[in-house]
């Protein structure tokens, strides 16, 4: 009998099809090693086929736009948002619609063509989730801008063009939808029991543990009970906190261990999988709130949604989050 | 200067990516015309090798599970929900579950394993219409059951297992997201304009002219203001009505043509795209509302959702819907 589960945030009903659950020899295998590309714009050197760089992590007696970076930011040459402009709304009858000003920068984790972020040490690591958190300090100095999103698109099936390791950063003028949803859903959870949902859910993964991936003192990874995909993970705060901006050099160690960890797992239970990954933190300027708790959502791509999922809203899952989590503690 | 529009239902935000536009040949072409298979379940004469016919378009004296058959609908032998047991609804802590109890048919539209429903005659098109209606109002009756979806996947790229020409049919035992979101949103709108929401995007339609690809007495086919995919189409009643349930024949008779009339622009304009569509109409039992409006929902299957779209909700359109209608309309 297939399983219908709530998410307790947003309310999203999933089905978990335990009839035909699949475990992760049964996903379609994809080759997703980076080749040698004979010309890669990322890839040090090569610093001058790009938009100028907007931030880095380089030694102080490298000139920006020349190699010597550990972590290089770049505005997308091909932008989905515009950083020129005025933020214009307008309505034409019933349909609103505003200018598309915004920031989409790019990222480049790594100088090395041939890494990934499961390669880097430490070090390497920690400067890229140092980066994540500079480039979003300073975007939201920009009073244009109401949200901020991190998020990585790794292989060709979840959306990478460019195969040398990034990440994107999109700024938006206003707050997205699966974001609002997100933050109506803890308003009225805290409304209703005068607790943060998040933290709920962080403490019934304890008591559940079936779950739980792993931890270190300041983050839990977890394959939520409601997941929209096969083998989704969250990686929370375990103390309560909405906005990604204010965590400290501890926390962001941490959360670099945590992240590489899980995505480690992540590569060798699903065999080097494409995935996606995105940060849902506060929109900027929400202040210190009681209610919301950010947290990063990763899902391994492994199913194609369709015209059901689509029209629904209604996802269907095959594998149990607890016999996913189990394969990715053991990997 | 990208464009973000609004959608005027559910208040999604869309980027309308103005800087790098597609027209039809701008999107890989795939080829989704069907190969002659050895063995097709779906084929006439192998009737025994699906499970037993739940209903049919054939002639009196055909009986079931034989050949003769127009159209012939029967339980998907891989079905997502359980047509068997009782829902049982559970807590497990702060998280929710139900038993997923449910309906899930496949609707075989034609005999003919090498037509689509391109190449059927009105005949046959009605007939295909006809089954959606007779099939939903007998599922309704199931006292379990609050909503019903009708959909089709046609082409690999959208979830197309078997190439045979078929829809679906699922019944749910509650309603799902996307149109809980609907339905919240034509409410919130009627409550401030005491109009439905529905009825005044066809008001516009008729003002702004540019979208519309094709009309009957019944029927509008238009590209949303605000799409989620280039080419998106939707076809909705003239008339205010919240239930296909309650279309009568000749509606019935307009909808299988405009459908046809549609599907054939978005095979000819887009060179056979694999695509998705399905049916949003009121909950089970919802009764006559002045607030929604059912209509279908066309998006040919062109572009990949990536990482950003889902983690924010928010979709990248590289196709304005006037410029869209416009290829339709020329096709």
């Amino acid at each position: 009998m297939p399983e219908l589960r709530r998410d307790p945030v947003v309310g999203r009903w999933v089905i978990i099809d335990s009839d035909h659950t699949k475990g992760p020899m049964d996903f379609t295998k994809e080759d997703n090693t980076p080749t040698r590309q004979a010309i890669c714009p990322f890839c040090p050197g090569r610093e001058y086929q790009t938009p100028p760089e907007v931030g880095a992590v380089r030694p102080f007696n490298t000139p920006a736009n020349t190699p010597g970076w550990m972590v290089r930011t770049i505005p997308n040459k091909f932008p989905v948002l515009s950083s020129d402009g005025i933020l214009q709304k307008d309505g034409l009858g019933i349909y609103d619609q505003m200018t598309g000003v915004g920031a989409h920068e790019v990222l480049i984790e790594c100088p090395d063509h041939d890494k990934g972020l499961t390669d880097l040490t430490k070090e390497e690591m920690l400067a890229v989730v140092n980066q994540y958190q500079e480039r979003f300090r300073k975007l939201s100095m920009d009073s244009r801008f109401k949200y901020i999103v991190i998020f990585k698109n790794f292989g060709a099936s979840a959306g990478a063009t460019v195969e040398h390791t990034h990440s994107q950063i999109i700024a938006l003028p206003m707050v997205p939808k699966t974001v609002l949803e997100e933050l109506k859903g803890a308003q009225d959870y805290h409304h209703t029991h005068s607790h943060c949902v998040f933290c709920d859910i962080i403490a019934q993964e304890y008591v559940d543990k079936e779950r739980i991936v792993l931890e270190n003192s300041s983050f839990l990874a977890f394959c939520p009970y409601a997941p929209r995909y096969a083998f989704e993970t969250w990686i929370i705060p375990k103390g309560h906190n909405g906005d990604f901006a204010v965590e400290d050099h501890t926390a962001q160690d941490h959360l670099a261990q945590i992240l590489q960890d899980v995505l480690k797992k992540i590569k060798k239970a699903l065999r080097n999988p494409a995935y996606n990954y995105y940060l849902h933190t506060s929109p900027i300027g929400y202040g210190k709130s009681a209610c919301y708790h950010w947290h990063i959502e990763i899902i391994p791509k492994l199913t194609r949604s369709v015209g059901f999922e689509w029209g629904t809203g209604l996802h269907i899952v095959p594998t149990f989050p607890k016999d996913a989590a189990q394969y990715l503690r053991e990997a």
